[in-house]
């Protein structure tokens, strides 16, 4: 079981992968923050400060402009999720997510899946919005 | 089986209504055109220019500034949709999307659930940004 978002940004893919990999650019799109730069090993904490929440992810890969790969939680045990940039031209890119290792067996499933594929697409929508226009659209969604 | 997606607008529920229903509006945030003004009763063709396709929906009941129910197609006979604004304080709204009657013995149904939900996260996610910021998002999700 796994669930694939893709989106089209017109930013070339260095603007894209800097927005996910710069802490001080990821307040525009999708978590408050991130404890420090997306390396290859690291362990991130991102918090948002809205919900009075935060959890880590596990860096397993990060191909500059191209991948980035990591697991939800400290280790690799959480669901892993992979990112990969696809340069269209000069100044276009395709951003497909994909998320994976989703329990087949779990009795709510279609509820889990439905509230990742939610959360996928509202922040591909808001990253587009914060690279093409500068515009803040997060923490808006309601669950 | 239905889908449920709500998000949080900060813009009165009179202007969040009139994006819905007035013809002029929709190409800023959902398809590229409807062929009139929303009224109950109405049957109202729908179309997507970028994807050359359209469609047509038959609106069933229309509660000014509240509420909007449709079904997919010219009748009664396509899954049903209510669109419910509500009111948070003078200028924001949070509008909530139902769709229900899935087939649950329909084999695909968990990808046809996936695919429902990302229009709609994305739709509202676009109505944010044009609401809020007058920034047009649409027509950028690949499936």
């Amino acid at each position: 079981m796994f669930n694939i978002t893709k989106m089209k940004i017109d930013k070339p893919v260095s603007e894209v992968f800097e927005a996910f990999v710069d802490p001080s650019r990821i307040g525009g799109f999708w978590f408050s923050s991130s404890s420090e730069r997306w390396e290859e090993g690291k362990v991130i904490t991102l918090r948002y400060d809205e919900y009075e929440a935060q959890g880590e992810i596990y860096i397993t890969k990060i191909d500059l402009n191209k991948k980035i790969v990591f697991h939800w939680g400290a280790n690799e045990e959480g669901n892993k999720v992979t990112i990969i940039l696809n340069e269209q031209g000069a100044s276009k890119s395709i951003i497909e997510i994909s998320e994976e290792d989703f329990n087949e067996n779990d009795e709510n499933i279609i509820s889990v899946m439905l509230d990742n594929k939610e959360g996928w697409v509202y922040m591909l929508t808001c990253l587009k919005g914060y690279l093409e226009y500068g515009v803040n659209l997060r923490a808006s969604l309601i669950h």
